[in-house]
């Protein structure tokens, strides 16, 4: 497989430089991996950084066979330009240790990646039902009942199906996500970590029905580079501006 | 690339026989191509097929390497089952002549169809903003607050971007999404029947602004298999069971 080979610039990651967000599982992938990357938006603006620079090359279409991306995160390696979270981590995994190249494996790590990222969009929908343009606090009517159907039938559906897809592994070095450890795992620890931040109440209750999730997340979160990474400030905290918001009316009770 | 080879065993499709929905680009995907594919749902439930059929796919997990899929549209191609329309589409595409084996072109073609997906997820979340386990009518106060945004703000977004996309690209063969003609160009075409059926008073609105994205829908339009297709039975009608629901209340005024 000639096309899958690292490239020889470095790995630079565009996102929103004070948030986890979507761009957080490109790090937790780069980060696990031990390669380099630059946060390209935690720089200096002087020096061609922050959230300056990442406009810069949103609005950049230099070569017309590539085209200026619609939102962060991007990831760029010498030539290669590419947006949409997934589609970075389907590129990426394979050339940084993070995914096999056996394109069964590679097809069902993009599957599983999209089904994540099917309830990202949910978590982050709950709290903005009505337009990311309105504050939270303008749409808290409707987040309220919105976050009723989130709880009860939204996560347990989500988490109880990727519980039956570990289950369904064999013991071993391919009890994971897509069979072997890949990003999938990295996204599915992240998804974990967000829902009991801004849902401790609600995945209090439903950890006892996800046991093999709940031991893949302490197993993951006890991965030397990514213990690391937990306790360095280049992991930003969960806040109210990302996308798993811990608003306490939310969680039920 | 000896990955990509067409499977011996026929396409079978796993979804919702009665609507579009999210199985529908894979129709036009396989319809486009000329390739013979059988949509199993709609087979009768006495020969395995209908929604009976499609539930017992999901049901099974027989091989531990592969798992049971949370949702439809499915692809069967002999032992392979893909869920996920991205997904999908990114492995069938290649075999099928809806995309070159090309990497950048065929991860710029996923970083396309998922910002699509996007558009696709929006245009349905506006009339459920709340629940999909409640009926519109349920939500319908929620939905008029919903649609202001998404008319004014998101689909001007999306197409804004897309027509600046196929805007950059030299003229010619390479003047479609993603370069060459590929399955985006017809998910793109899908999207924009989708939106014209639901919202035809803001596209009435939009299509003076985005002049190239409407001829590129004409010409897929008129494209042979396509227009066959359109004619077909096979093709389900836009109704309000679908993804895009024409509710007039929803398109301003």
């Amino acid at each position: 497989m000639s096309g899958i080979q690292p490239p020889e610039a470095p790995y630079e990651l565009f996102y929103w430089p004070t948030i986890q967000g979507r761009g957080e599982v490109v790090r937790l992938a780069l980060e696990d991996a031990g390669v380099a990357y630059v946060d390209a938006a935690r720089l200096p603006e002087k020096s061609g950084g922050g959230v300056a620079g990442m406009m810069k090359i949103m609005r950049e279409q230099s070569d017309p066979g590539s085209m200026r991306p619609l939102a962060p995160p991007l990831l760029r390696a010498g030539d290669v330009v590419i947006a949409q979270t997934a589609a970075i981590l389907h590129w990426l995994a394979p050339r940084i240790g993070m995914c096999p190249i056996d394109e069964t494996i590679r097809t069902r790590a993009l599957q599983l990646q999209l089904t994540l990222s099917d309830l990202v969009n949910e978590s982050h929908d709950v709290h903005h039902p009505i337009s990311t343009a309105l504050t939270f606090e303008d749409q808290r009517d409707e987040a309220l009942k919105a976050s009723k159907s989130f709880r009860e039938l939204r996560i347990p559906k989500f988490l109880g199906w990727l519980e039956s897809v570990v289950t369904g592994r064999e013991p071993g070095p391919n009890a994971y996500l897509a069979g072997p450890f890949t990003y999938v795992d990295l996204s599915l620890f992240w998804v974990l970590r967000g829902l009991g931040y801004a849902f401790p109440r609600t995945m209090a209750n439903l950890e006892p029905k996800i046991p093999r999730l709940v031991l893949l997340r302490d197993e993951i979160a006890s991965r030397p580079r990514i213990a690391a990474y937990l306790a360095s400030s280049r992991c930003a905290p969960f806040d109210e501006d990302g996308i798993f918001r811990h608003y306490p009316e939310l969680d039920g009770g």
